[in-house]
């Protein structure tokens, strides 16, 4: 399939400002483009004295005519004009308001003059890292990833695109290497271009580098740039949870963005974790290019249209809800109490594993995020085996991670709990090791 | 790539249970499984006393801890537990109450006997459409389509996964002509597994069929399944929103499921206009399969494992919402009142139409829906040309749909503002065709 007349417009915008960028769109981002349909002919009717162009049902003056039982559960959102967002359409790019807010609240880390565009909405962080999978990925494109990783990166970019996933390791000798993934990137062929997936906090890993460790990621994707157009893909779904006051919580895009042609940063972030609000979907795609170039255009065109085609629009109701918590004049506040919570969780679960016998389980490593990642050493003693021995006689519930790892959720136990729930994975562990 | 074990295991399942079905997948579908990940493992640990699975912050006995600002957005759902279940993740296949209350709905007008999963819920039709495209479209499948049609099959169906449309003209001499897509599958080579798009009420046609056309096309569809396996995609978006007493009002759904081997309907329907809840995106995915089947286990599965790989899991808070308002007493009679309102305005624009001068502006039958179709018949004017013109001259928007139609949502104009807006677009008609 040749890319539409429009799509081929976009990938020559794309290949004038930023050839590496062009040559890093998979096949599908080389024929991607917002349609001149519906939605395009849509927003040119926007405020026009009638205006019959689009399917939802209005009272005529672009106004909502929600369900009463539908707009009495939206209440709590206000006025009706609220509610009344809430039940139509977003704009496919996201409602402008939310935009300019979640922009501002990026850049507060941000240096002076470093281009940001302002953030496409789309349906949580796993629709933005699956977007980023439709435009840059595709058949045998190399996407290098540190081990072990969150399962679904293989969803959203092998499974669907045809992708190939190249492992680092992210712990060397029990300790954590950031730049692990530069140097996997490194052994591909000279000019190969590939996708970097850097995830600070980490999942499952619960860990977020040093300023040094960043700045030695930083140059060494920065060293490989030299060779290839590289996608840097910053997934900051845990921004924030930061629980070492010496450990940078800024997002590794700001650190990346303009330092290099060939150095492409996407920022993949969201409400999920930021506003505790998991269950609204609502994800944000950010390119780190001057707002109204020839390339974020172009770029915002194609994700619309894959946007457009994957779900239609992204969901109005939580966007409305994401923008009254973001207009709430105490919510610094509380989004940092519940990061003071979730490190009381931190500090508890980590105190309770140092105390672990480290013949049966060895907790790497951990400043952030929601997670802690323990090895299991007990002699003989499969992670799986494990995670089944303690759902069946410990009534508690972990993950495993091949070949050798539980993930502990602190963030969904209570600080009390948590060393209870780390004596029975120790005990489950000696049983399993016949220690018991 | 060649599927994982576990896929292969559900391709066998399948193939089992239903060969076209089997024989319908693409390489995608082939590929997808529900991986016994995170959401897998958490899944097993639900209820247990310690559940360290998941990585959203909960109060440690499996309730929420909203930031209070997004509480208060929610407080509309009532008690502490319907907000906090719309802050946190949904199951991946959408929350189980929901799931029942929907398929109640849709079983209403269902033929007693006749199979029907549990719906799969989904972020809205169009997320529902483009995991139908994943599963069962991909290079070069022809899927066919009545012309004139909503653009966005081409988006979902051609540009992600590269199959071809195939058109049938919705239309001949202007009257609707409903079997005319199995006609355009009966063109194929025998064998050749074939895709149907049947959208009843019908965008941008405005129509549905009566009784007898229904069974024309039924047995049109049969016939074809002699040939080849066909998937029969019934979307139901403008499902209830009929206006001529005479016309049935039941998917067409319910008339295909357990007609032939090779004939697979999938109905796929949500909220946005049943519930008028455009922005909540909440949409559905069902199949004319015995719920426990081995077969409905392994489509739920591949599923399951899409929507995680695209979306995460479908919007919670949305789902909510939906939910409160399925359970009102009221619901059924609110819906009922909107559709009057929209059969007045569906009066209204049809009288107007009747009295527009043939020479320039020809309404098509409609009967149900959210749209007028008009084809332009002003000698020498494009229906491109008149939308602008109509932008920037009269004040009025509408939506242009190559090569000879106007499309007019009568849902989101008042009632007593449609005769002026078709007296525009009759005088923009009239004035571009050197008659003004």
């Amino acid at each position: 399939m040749t890319p539409t007349p429009e799509a081929a417009r976009l990938n020559a915008d794309l290949a004038a400002e930023s050839p590496a960028l062009a040559a890093l769109l998979s096949p599908l981002g080389r024929r991607a483009a917002f349609p001149r349909g519906i939605p395009f002919q849509s927003a040119e009717a926007r405020g026009k004295r009638f205006d019959g162009t689009i399917g939802q049902i209005t009272d005529g003056r672009g106004g909502a005519l929600p369900l009463p039982s539908v707009a009495a559960a939206l209440a709590g959102l206000g006025a009706a004009a609220e509610v009344g967002r809430a039940v139509l359409y977003s704009p496919i790019d996201g409602m402008p308001e939310l935009r300019r807010r979640w922009r501002e609240r990026q850049r507060r880390g941000a240096p002076e003059g470093v281009d940001s565009t302002l953030p496409l909405v789309v349906d949580g962080l796993s629709h933005g890292l699956s977007l980023v999978a439709d435009v840059f990925a595709g058949p045998e494109r190399a996407v290098a990833v540190p081990e072990p990783f969150w399962g679904n990166y293989r969803g959203a970019f092998v499974t669907r695109t045809g992708a190939r996933l190249i492992h680092a390791p992210a712990f060397r000798d029990r300790v954590p290497d950031a730049a692990a993934v530069a140097r996997a990137v490194a052994a591909l062929p000279d000019g190969e271009p590939a996708i970097a997936l850097l995830n600070f906090p980490s999942n499952p890993g619960g860990w977020s580098p040093t300023a040094a460790e960043r700045e030695e990621l930083a140059a060494a994707l920065v060293a490989e740039a030299e060779r290839r157009p590289l996608l840097a893909v910053c997934d900051d779904a845990y921004a924030g949870l930061v629980y070492d006051d010496a450990v940078p919580r800024e997002s590794l895009f700001w650190q990346l963005a303009g330092r290099h042609p060939n150095l492409v940063p996407v920022k993949v972030d969201g409400a999920s974790k930021e506003l505790a609000f998991f269950g609204g979907r609502v994800g944000f795609l950010t390119f780190a290019l001057p707002p109204d170039g020839a390339a974020a255009r172009a770029l915002e065109s194609k994700v619309k249209g894959l946007v457009r085609a994957t779900v239609g629009s992204p969901v109005a109701a939580s966007q409305a809800v994401a923008l009254a918590a973001l207009a709430s004049p105490s919510i610094d506040a509380e989004i940092e109490a519940l990061r003071r919570l979730l490190a009381e969780r931190w500090r508890t679960i980590v105190a309770a594993l140092a105390a672990c016998d480290p013949g049966l389980l060895v907790p790497l490593p951990s400043n952030a995020g929601s997670f802690v990642l323990v090895e299991v050493t007990a002699p003989g003693v499969d992670p799986e085996a494990l995670r089944r021995h303690l759902l069946e006689r410990h009534d508690t519930g972990v993950v495993a991670i091949a070949p050798r790892y539980l993930r502990v959720a602190h963030c969904s136990v209570d600080a009390a709990d948590l060393p209870e729930l780390v004596r029975r994975i120790e005990r489950g562990a000696a049983e399993l090791a016949g220690r018991g």
